[in-house]
């Protein structure tokens, strides 16, 4: 972010999101190299000037995106942390988890990104660190719900439960990425029948 | 396919398949913009003449690659079709299914595909349609693999089994879709770890 008085953040950082709102739109719409800067800023209602003020280039732009969506993630973290009994947390949020990941608009800009990360060595290396702190944070939620459902009685291993929590968070992760690819696979998907059966892997899982 | 006699044929497959090999592994690495005819023909080792021959646009092309796919589902389906017990031969099958879909260069063009349709309407509606076979495919897996775990005693209505039918199998294949784009976010998977766990969820699910 350019230096500018303490006053004028606000309407820099409102600024800022109005781009990213515009690129994400441009993106999931014609695909990372069908947007040009100057398509960018049509839909920002903004000059190229003032986005090249806030971001150098769409690299620039992919990351921060990446970084908005990972700030969710850990918010939606920090809310699991903050409840008592956090298994419960997680099946009582995973119609909003399934709402999210099958909207359109957002699925179609999560698989340009993960389309772009895998031919792009740049886009890749911000997203997998991504994913790393994602997915610790997951790693901790997942730790925490075992807990509440075993009452802190944990029979396994320290190593074993370790590798287990693991390996649990990657299928939730792969299952609830997997919605995206659904969405756009199968639009008419019935989003309502799925929610039971989600909360049944969880169960199962955790 | 153009008309061609009968013995020239199997060549004239040959050359088909060599020109999908081609494009997959452009459109994987270049993705589906990035990757024009010119580029094609150089690494098919064909001229754009020939490519042409084949395929009337890269929209022909990637239609043919997303019919390819859905062949290897197919395939898959009937070797399920063809085992006794189906409900132990998914369980079997889990880890073959997980290194398919965790293979980079393949997750890398499944996920070019998912972002390309979320886009393009002519790509949308051919995506669309072979899931929709896939999917019906799967669905009598996942059927007679429910008939195969309760030997035939299924205690649910027709109208619950057939919805809980469907519904089961979105979710599996939205588990195994996304396993590539785990694939993607996190290359240093633990891949052997996932396979109890994928276990695990297929038998909490059917």
């Amino acid at each position: 972010m350019p230096n500018t008085p303490t006053s004028a953040l606000p309407r820099c950082e409102a600024r800022r999101e109005q781009i990213l709102d515009a690129a994400a739109v441009c993106f999931a719409r014609e695909g990372f190299h069908g947007s040009s800067i100057a398509k960018l800023s049509k839909e920002a209602g903004m000059s190229p000037g003032h986005i090249y003020h806030f971001f150098e280039n769409k690299e620039a732009i992919i990351a921060a995106l990446i970084e908005r969506r990972l700030e969710c993630a850990q918010e939606m973290a920090r809310h699991f942390d903050s409840t008592e009994d956090v298994f419960q947390a997680l099946l009582d949020r995973v119609d909003i988890g399934l709402k999210e990941k099958t909207d359109r608009e957002s699925a179609a800009l999560e698989l340009e990104i993960f389309a772009e990360a895998a031919r792009n060595p740049a886009v890749a290396s911000i997203l997998i660190e991504a994913d790393r702190i994602k997915r610790d944070c997951l790693i901790r939620v997942t730790q925490k719900a075992r807990q509440a459902r075993t009452s802190g009685q944990e029979t396994r291993d320290p190593k074993t439960q370790t590798e287990s929590m693991v390996a649990e968070t990657e299928i939730l992760m792969a299952l609830f990425d997997g919605l995206s690819t659904r969405a756009i696979s199968h639009p008419e998907l019935d989003r309502e029948a799925l929610t039971p059966l989600l909360r049944k892997v969880m169960r199962a899982l955790l």
